[in-house]
């Protein structure tokens, strides 16, 4: 048994609004995998002094008392993204959700050991406050389960079904009912724009600034955990009726670009299930209802787990059958962990992106740095919105980063042709006419020597997309050069796989006036003294912002936030003129 | 192994319409049960030379080469009705329905018995054919299930999910794809009224003409264990998320009066999830879904059942969720089987009548064949109707047969009040406050010598009727005598457990007029001479209708059917004068 969450040795990471109490003593596979991957990159960071940290987890290895006992951590750098994926869906399978009123956290954990060694547990606080325990094999879940009682007041108005999501109750104890454990228990909340901009503005540097962001946006371990737990409870009530099924997470949950309280995208994947006939002979065949086309299966199936989860499912709320959208959705709103759930059906596709995004993350740690950088930049000046519209969308948006380091001298990240001509025979991906191959071995890949420096990308980001041909390119990661464009569409970004399909389709002029003229605005704030140097005031409370934290401030830019607007405010004289230079740059690529 | 349906030494009973081609060499424990209750009995019968035939399945005592293996079909005489509802369930557990388009019948057995060895199977025919096939063990069928395969033609628009409906294929054969079985395989047909008359009508007692009519219409073996096996099948769909559950079928499929045809009434039971909790200390609860009322929880957990059986049941079409209905309810057609399916929920009480009705059959034979006549002969002049009204229910005929029977001096069968003081402390049953307590073990009910025969029964039942009381009185099977009515309704029968309730609630004056009009012409005719005689012509095609066949002619009635109609149809004197006389018979009842 590792309890964790005890010896906070890093009290920063500690005060990060961290989403689980206990987040400090552990490592995680993905986190691991990274850490090691980073190795190979970290002189170019070194140089520039830059200290990769992508996660709490990560300072695992520094703490004697913990993770020791983990063999199978210390192997899972090497592990492929599905090794990774699988490892997590087995250790969701192992653990269950535990609702705790009232405790104390001995007499739990003893509970607990009854039914087999517990491997890791923590506490977060999500409408009340909860428990993820992994047990070291799943008989020890069938024995808990077993054990488990159904509520016996108001038996009769309760749905009497079974899952791993379980309240801790106390009988007959001393114990106050609303006893808390002896560590503070943090809410799970975003942290706020301000609190970030005023934690930027005590960094020295702007590199530094960077991986703050980075440190405070991105998922926990004890959030990614959660996120495969719930897909596992989820698999539970699909596999009632399609045994050989899996849920898995896909997009920002594993793809190393999510950020803390981003939506939980889950597929079923029904692949397992088999349809070989013998040759010869007399055989039998289930007997199955037929429909017009594999989408009305797909609706059949997603209508009757949405109803499960609508009908059954402990804290699942707000639950929408959305089937006749272009991919049929069940989208449902999971109390016990937080999260905004998407579930859709074999969505092979969209994994194949997550597998590429997460290799780009991994291959150089300053991909991440700045994606994370250059979205939550977006999200604050209303680039990108949680409503769906003509928004520029956060998938959008990276693969213009990614394309943006593919363009760097020496490039960043090589091409999506390069990663296909590098892939080997196993990695051959067909889905639906597209070839979706590409080499999953990250030791193939040769990452030539680019030593500039996060401030330096950032700014040449800005700068880039200030001044890009957006009226006829198309920006291409296949390729890693800009294309003509196949289509009059503003902005056209090209589907990775989907090769005839343009990412941001959705997006209309306005939007992309409105994010060319930001980064132009941006790439002129990081060039003046004013905001581009530290201003004192570190030790109080208000400290002035500067560099990032400028670039985050919504006061500096509000005259952009759409045309409209910016006539009635009153806006200072220096953003007027600002804006005013930025309109007249902006001409040539227009019309 | 007993391959069944081979030896047809019983011509009579198998030119019968039977639902089955095999229904001969089969005994059931419904059956053998009811022949060793019957054996105490069948000394009143034998006087009236009423031979005792309720199902074909009885002769099987005379077949040397069938059923001699099955010990435990021996045993069931003595069982009660839960124990005999056990073994039926149980035997269908282990059973499989298998749809054969093409088939030899020895290959198709050879197939079968890799997986273990097989019990019982008889073919039949309902939108194509089908077979039945009980293992002697569980594990049989999921050996079967694990070598089945999923359709491989159209893999991709079919939806995955696995059950005991199964369709044997056949390839690379010299088979013709229609090759049928060599024995003749029955449609599933209901016997038309006017074959049925005419064939009464070649019988040469009243008596006799009874039991054939029971002979007829009650179910068969094969239907029986065909009705359990679809709920077999329901039930797997509800253990997928109840595993404790059990779907049991109730109301005229078991209760011994049920038609050919009728309808399969099921409801799921899920007392088996218990919600008992430890005294004291820590314990884990399961965390579920609360209701405002147990009527929502069973509108959860029928919707479930309701989109499952609607989107995966493959054969299951028409499927409706009636969930605000007083007893929400899913309703649906079973192809495969041919059954009209109405699923409810934890429906105790309607199971409790279920078993007074069967034990009431039980009792004494002449119960059934009076049930089944004296439905047949309202169904066939629309005093009942399949479509709910104003009309007199089957239920309610049947309690008015029971009451008739209990005033007869001796009474033929006790008052529900003795049952209940008969009762033993096991017996005891209390549900939602109504006492449901009644003697289980026949063996210590006592049951008075009355030697009447089936005709006079049959024409004291019309004289009952054609002159009770029923503005006044309330017909009663709990006291065996008419009770002063407790409210203004036409027709009141007290429900039997839910004694505040009226089981006639629904029937207008209208509905009750036209019942007492043919009582009272149906008497009249089984007096004349010219009717309650055979009439000769027994060797030729249509025999002349007398005695109960003369009741069924639909042209004999015509005039009561409605009041309006009866004035624009041409009516024969003989009718219009027995007409008058009745009206002025009627007449004091009124008001």
């Amino acid at each position: 048994m590792s309890p964790v969450g005890r010896r906070s040795h890093k009290p920063r990471a500690c005060a990060v609004w961290s989403f689980f109490r206990a987040a400090m003593a552990w490592s995680s596979a993905v986190c691991r995998s990274h850490m090691r991957r980073s190795g190979i990159l970290v002189k170019h960071l070194e140089k520039g002094h830059v200290q990769v940290n992508r996660s709490v987890g990560a300072n695992v290895a520094a703490d004697p008392e913990s993770g020791g006992n983990d063999e199978s951590e210390k192997k899972e750098g090497c592990k492929s993204f599905y090794a990774v994926q699988q490892d997590r869906q087995e250790q969701a399978d192992r653990s269950v959700l535990i609702s705790c009123h009232s405790r104390t956290e001995k007499k739990f954990l003893k509970y607990l050991s009854r039914h087999g060694d517990v491997k890791k547990y923590f506490f977060y606080e999500s409408y009340g406050m909860y428990a993820v325990v992994e047990f070291a094999n799943r008989e020890s879940v069938a024995s808990l389960l077993e054990a488990a009682t159904m509520p016996s007041v108001n038996h009769e108005s309760t749905v009497p079904f079974k899952s791993r999501l379980l309240s801790l109750r106390n009988l007959g104890s001393a114990d106050s009912p609303n006893q808390r454990p002896g560590q503070k228990c943090q809410p799970q909340i975003t942290i706020p724009i301000n609190e970030l901009i005023k934690r930027l503005s005590r960094e020295e540097r702007i590199d530094q600034q960077i991986t703050s962001l980075t440190e405070a946006y991105q998922l926990t371990e004890e959030n990614s955990r959660l996120r495969f737990l719930v897909c596992s409870l989820l698999k539970d009530i699909a596999a009632a009726y399609f045994p050989e099924c899996t849920i898995k997470p896909f997009g920002s949950s594993i793809n190393g670009f999510g950020k803390l309280g981003c939506d939980l995208d889950m597929f079923l994947d029904l692949d397992g299930i088999s349809a070989q006939k013998p040759n010869s002979g007399l055989f039998l065949e289930y007997q199955t209802k037929r429909a017009n086309s594999e989408r009305a299966v797909t609706q059949s199936i997603l209508s009757v787990i949405g109803e499960c989860v609508d009908q059954f499912g402990p804290g699942c709320v707000g639950v929408q059958k959305i089937l006749n959208a272009r991919c049929p959705l069940v989208r449902f709103s999971h109390q016990p962990s937080g999260f905004q759930c998407d579930l859709t059906a074999n969505n092979r596709v969209a994994m194949k992106s997550t597998e590429l995004l997460y290799l780009y993350g991994e291959l150089d740690p300053r991909v991440r740095h700045l994606v994370f950088t250059v979205r939550c930049w977006a999200r604050t000046h209303s680039i990108t919105s949680s409503i769906p519209g003509a928004w520029i969308t956060n998938f959008s948006l990276t693969v213009m980063v990614l394309f943006f380091l593919q363009r760097r001298n020496p490039p960043i990240i090589p091409t999506l042709d390069l990663l296909r001509d590098l892939a080997g025979p196993m990695d051959k991906s067909m889905i639906e006419g597209n070839d979706c191959t590409f080499v999953s071995d990250f030791s193939k890949i040769q990452v030539q020597t680019n030593t500039e420096t996060l401030e330096q990308l950032l700014r040449e980001f800005f700068e880039f997309y200030a001044v890009f041909a957006f009226n006829k390119m198309s920006i291409n990661i296949r390729k890693g050069k800009e294309q003509n464009k196949p289509e009059v569409a503003p902005l056209h970004i090209q589907n990775p796989f989907e090769t005839s399909l343009n990412v941001s389709k959705n997006v209309n002029a306005t939007q992309l006036e409105r994010f060319v003229a930001l980064c132009q605005e941006s790439s002129w704030l990081l060039q003046q003294s004013e905001t581009n140097t530290p201003r004192g005031g570190s030790g109080g409370d208000t400290p002035t912002s500067w560099g990032l934290a400028a670039l985050l401030l919504p006061s500096q830019v509000a005259g952009i936030k759409s045309r409209k607007k910016r006539r009635q405010e009153p806006a200072s004289e220096r953003i007027k003129s600002l804006l005013e230079s930025l309109k007249n740059k902006n001409q040539p690529n227009k019309s």
